[in-house]
C-alpha cells in the first residue's frame, strides 16, 4: 500500500457510505494510520490516582509502544517512552513508585523529569546529555490522563477549558477506580468507534441498555420529529424542574448527532432514575460538587477515543485503544469518590450496565469485523440514524487526507 | 509473487515430478489460486439432511468465505454470502431455521431468496433493491450439497446426469448424517490431495485399509501385469456372480488411474467382507434401493474436492476444505438411511477405518509439508503407483495456466 | 528489504553503537541473513555420547531446517537435511538407531551414508543414483559435535588443533549428558549474544553469578589498571601454585575482551571454590585426565554459536540457536563424566548456577527485545565494560558485508 493508492481509496469513498474494505482489514493503511492519523489523537491512559505521589508511574500501551506516565518530584504529570537509551532495554515492566527510574538491565537511571542521573563505566567522550529519555505527550484534564504520540499538547487547551467545570462538578479529579474490566476485540478500530457512536443498534442488541436510557427509544427506534420534540420538551422541563442548578452546564442539550466531537453536556436518564443502575437505585454515594441526586448524566467526549459518562454517583471511564489492523482493546474503568469506603459502593450493581452492553458489542463488532474481510463486502449506506458513525468516518478521511 | 513469476515457475515444472516448492509453501501463490482455479472449483458443503425444511439453513467456511444455504419456501436451496448489505456484519452465526434472515446487529431483514426485506430509518434516496444478499454457486447432486465461490453451475450438469442412479441406488438423497470428524490438516490442499490420489503409501501407513480393501495388494504393492489380470478377471467374476444386479453402474469398472476426473463405479471390497468393517460385518441397515449385502462399494468423484465412497450399509462423505496456504480442514461424515435407528447403527464400527486412516494421512501430510519447507527440497518423481497424484498436479497446473 | 538498503544501514552505523532497528526487529534482515552469514556459522548440534553407535541418529533444528545426524557404519558422523528425495517428507521425526533410515511416507530407504537404497516401483528411466540424500556439514571437535548450513568444513581445521587438547584433558568427548534445559528467548539472536558477550549487567542481574565467579568484581564493577592487575596476579599465583600443572594451556589467560573470536582457556574460579556450585564443593567426579580439584574453569569459543565451560567436574555447552527475526533457542546440556554414575552426579546443585542466570538473560534479554521494537529505540554508546558486544556487533557487520 502506497500513500497514492490510499489517497485513490480515499477519493472513491462515497459520502454517507460505510468505507471500503482496506480501511477496516489492511495492516498496510493500519501502518499509514499509526505514523500519522491515529499518532496525532489523544487516548485516555488512566486517572490520575493511578500515580498519586511524586515518584508514582505506570505503564501503558499505546499504539505499539510502552509509554511510562510518571509523577514528578514537582508533582507535574509527563510521559517518556519506555526505552533506555543505553542499549534500548524497556526500563519499568509495571506500575510503582520510585526516586528514579532504573533500567533493569545495565542499571542505567534516569530522574523522574526523564534526564539521566547514571551510566557507569561509559567513556569520557559520550555526551550523556543526550541520552535523556525520549517524551511523549501527556495531560490531564479534570483527572483524566491523556496520552498521544505525536499530538501537540496545544491542541488541548480548549478542550480543558471548557470540560473542566463539568469534571469538577462530577468529582473526577477527586474520585477513586472502584473497577476496571477489559473487552478485548478483534476488530479495526472504525468498526469499534462506528458502533459506539450510534444506537441504530441498540435495540436489536442492547435489551438491557433500552430498559434503562430513555434517549433510546427517541433516537434508535422512532426518531420522527413528534418524538423528538417531546423528548426535548421533557428534557427542557427536567432542566428547568428537577436538575441540579448547580450543575455548570446545565442547561446546555447533549449532542446525539455525533457530529460535534467535543461532547460536555448533561442529560436526564429518565424513567425515574437516580443512575444507570437496574432499579435506578443509587450504587455509590453522590460524587464531587452534587448535593442530591437529580437522575442527569454528564458526558464529556473529544474525539472518537476519549468518552466519560457521569451519573451522580458514578462515572465510566472508556478506553479505546488500537493495538492492530483488527484488534482494539477496549477498557472501562468505573470511578467513584475517593473518599468512598469499599462498602458503599455496590460494584456489580455499578458495572451492570456497561459490563453486559459493552460484552454485547464486542461479539456484534467482531461478527461485523468478520464480514467486512469477505469478498462480497462493499460499502453501505448509513441509516438516518447513524450520523454519529457517518461523522466520525467523514472526519477520519478528512484528517488522514490533511495528515499527508 | 506476479502472474508472470508464477507463469515461469508453471513453465519450469518437469512432467512426472512434484511440484516446485512455492506451490506447497507461498501464502501468494494460494492467494492467487483462490483468487482463480481453486474458486472455480466445486467442494462438498454438506448433506441435505441438514436443512432439511423451508427456511433451515446452514453456515459453512470455503475458501475463507463464510456462505450460507438455505432451503427457500419453495424448497430451493440456494447459496449467499453471509455479509449484510448495510455495514457488513455476518448475519448467521451457526445452523438454524428461520422464515427470514435478520443481521443481528441493526435487525436488517432477508428473504429466503435474498431480497431484502426490511431496513428500518433509511433515507428515501437509497435504493433498498439494490442490496440483496450477494449469491454464491450451490447446487445438489443425489443429495450432496455442493458450493462454490465462482462456478459456473452449468458445470455439473452432465455430472449430475451421470451420478444421480449410483447415489439414488446407495440412497444418499434420504441419508442421515450419523457421525461426523474432523481432521485439520497443516498442509497446503496439493500434499492432502496428492496423497489421497494415490496408494503407494498405503502399505508404509495404512496396515488397516490394506487389511479390508483387496485392491490395495494389486495397486500399492505388485502391480505387476498378472496381479493386475487376476484382479479384474475376479472382478469380472464378482460383478457377474456376486454383485447385485440392479445396481446402475453394475458392469463399470473402477478407475483407479487418477487420471479420470470423474469417478462412478462399483467395485468388491473383496475378501468375502459385506462392508468395510473390521471383521466385514455389517453396521448399519442397507441403504437406497439395496436388497442384499453384495459386498461392493460405490464411488463418486467429480474433481480434486469432492468424494464419497458407498459401501451398503453406509457411506462415507469427504470435505477437503483449503483455507490458507498450509492449511486443509479434512471433514468426513458418515451417512447412513435416513430410516435407521441409532440402536440400528454402530457407529464405531463404522467410522473406525476412515477414521484410523485420515489420522494416519494427517500425520504423513504434516511430515510432508515439513519437509518441503525446506531448501533442500526440490520435486521428486512420481513412481508408476502415483498416476493420481501425477494426473491431479497436472491438471491442476494446466487449470491455473487457462485461469488467467 | 533489499540488499542495497542492507548495505545502507551497516554503512550508518556508529562504530562503538548499538545496531539500528532493522537488524533487531526485522524479518526480512533475518532472511538475508540466514542465507548468508548465519548459514556460513557453525553451531552446537549436540554430544556425541547423543549418538555412540553405528546407526545412532539425532535430528535436530538449525536456522528453520531440520538436520539429521547419523553415525554411520564406519564410525563417521555425517549430516542429511532430513528430506525425502522422492516428494519431500520429513524422514525421521526424532532420534533414533537404525541400519538405514526409511521414509515413512512410502517407504524408501537411504544408507547411512545418505545413497538411495531402495525406492520402489520406480520406472526404469529414473536414474536412482541421483536421489542420495542431500548432505549438510557436521563435524566434531573433541566430542562436540558442530554443523552448519553452507559453512566450508576446513574453517573447523585451526580450531580443532587448538581446541582438542584442552577438551581431551576435561573429558569431553568421554562424557555423557546429565541434565539438558530449554530457554525458548523471544529476541533477536544478536540480542542473546551480545548479552552473552559481556559482564557489565552482572551486577544488576545476576546476584548469583557475581557470588560465586570472582572475575566479575575486576570485569563488571571496577575495571579500574589497579583492581585489574591485581587480579592477573592473583590469577599468575594460582597459575603457578594451585592449578593443575598437567593442564594443556595452564599458563594461558583467558581472554575476557570479547574480541578474540577463538577462547581455549583456563582460568581461577576463585574463592577457594572447587567447582561453579553455590558453596564451591563438587557436585560430581573429577573430569578426563584431571587428578585433583584446582578450582579452575576450562573454556572453549569458537564464533558467537559455540560455548563451553568447563569447572573440573562438570562441563556447561551452550546451544545458541536462531530461529526466527525475534526468536532464540538457547539450550543448555550439562555433562559430566561417562563412567559417574547417577548417584555421584547431583544434578540440581550442577545445574544451579547457568540455569538461574539463563532465567535472568532470558527475562532481560527479552525486555530488551521489546524496547528496540520502539520508534524510541536508537542505537546507543557501549560502555568500556562491553568490549565483547561491540566486537561481536563488528565482526558481525564485517561478516555481513563480505557475504554479498
Amino acid at each position: 500500500m502506497q500513500i497514492d493508492e490510499l489517497r485513490q481509496l480515499i477519493a472513491r469513498q462515497r459520502p454517507g457510505w460505510s468505507l471500503e474494505q482496506p480501511f477496516y482489514t489492511s495492516p498496510e493503511v493500519f501502518e499509514i494510520e499509526r505514523r500519522t492519523w491515529l499518532g496525532d489523537q489523544w487516548y485516555v491512559l488512566g486517572h490520575v490516582s493511578e500515580i498519586p505521589d511524586p515518584g508514582s508511574f505506570m505503564v501503558r500501551e499505546l499504539l505499539g509502544e510502552s509509554l511510562i506516565v510518571v509523577r514528578g518530584t514537582d508533582g507535574e504529570i509527563r510521559g517518556f517512552y519506555n526505552v533506555c537509551r543505553h542499549r534500548g532495554s524497556r526500563i519499568c515492566e509495571r506500575d510503582g513508585k520510585a526516586s528514579s527510574l532504573v533500567c533493569p538491565y545495565h542499571a542505567w537511571s534516569y530522574r523522574l523529569d526523564g534526564s539521566l542521573r547514571s551510566a557507569p563505566a561509559m567513556a569520557p567522550e559520550i555526551d550523556l546529555k543526550a541520552l535523556n529519555l525520549r517524551s511523549a505527550p501527556v495531560a490531564e484534564i479534570g483527572g483524566v490522563i491523556l496520552g498521544s504520540l505525536t499530538a501537540d499538547p496545544q491542541t488541548l487547551a480548549d478542550a480543558r477549558a471548557e470540560a473542566q467545570p463539568m469534571l469538577e462538578y462530577h468529582g473526577i479529579p477527586n474520585a477513586r477506580i472502584a473497577a476496571r474490566r477489559s473487552y478485548p476485540t478483534a476488530a479495526n478500530w472504525k468498526l469499534v468507534m462506528e458502533n459506539f457512536a450510534e444506537c441504530y443498534h441498540c435495540y436489536p442488541s442492547h435489551p438491557e441498555y433500552c430498559s434503562v436510557m430513555t434517549h433510546v427509544e427517541v433516537f434508535a427506534r422512532k426518531a420522527t420529529p413528534e418524538a423528538e420534540g417531546r423528548w426535548y420538551a421533557e428534557q427542557d422541563r427536567w432542566f428547568r424542574e428537577d436538575a441540579d442548578q448547580h450543575s455548570p452546564a446545565g442547561t446546555s442539550q447533549p449532542d446525539y448527532s455525533g457530529r460535534g466531537r467535543r461532547v460536555i453536556s448533561r442529560a436526564p436518564i429518565g424513567g425515574g432514575r437516580k443512575t444507570e443502575s437496574r432499579n435506578g437505585e443509587p450504587v455509590a454515594p453522590l460524587m464531587g460538587q452534587q448535593s442530591r441526586f437529580d437522575g442527569g448524566f454528564g458526558a464529556f467526549g473529544m474525539n472518537p477515543f476519549v468518552a466519560l459518562i457521569m451519573p451522580n454517583d458514578h462515572a465510566i471511564l472508556f478506553q479505546f485503544l488500537p493495538t492492530a489492523a483488527e484488534h482494539t482493546d477496549v477498557i472501562i474503568s468505573w470511578l467513584v469518590d475517593g473518599r468512598a469506603a469499599d462498602s458503599e459502593v455496590d460494584v456489580e450493581r455499578m458495572v451492570w450496565l456497561w459490563d453486559v452492553t459493552t460484552v454485547q458489542d464486542k461479539g456484534i463488532v467482531e461478527l461485523n469485523a468478520a464480514g467486512v474481510r469477505s469478498r462480497a463486502y462493499g460499502p453501505g449506506p448509513y441509516s438516518l440514524l447513524e450520523p454519529g458513525s457517518n461523522g466520525l468516518v467523514r472526519s477520519y478521511l478528512e484528517g488522514l487526507s490533511a495528515a499527508h
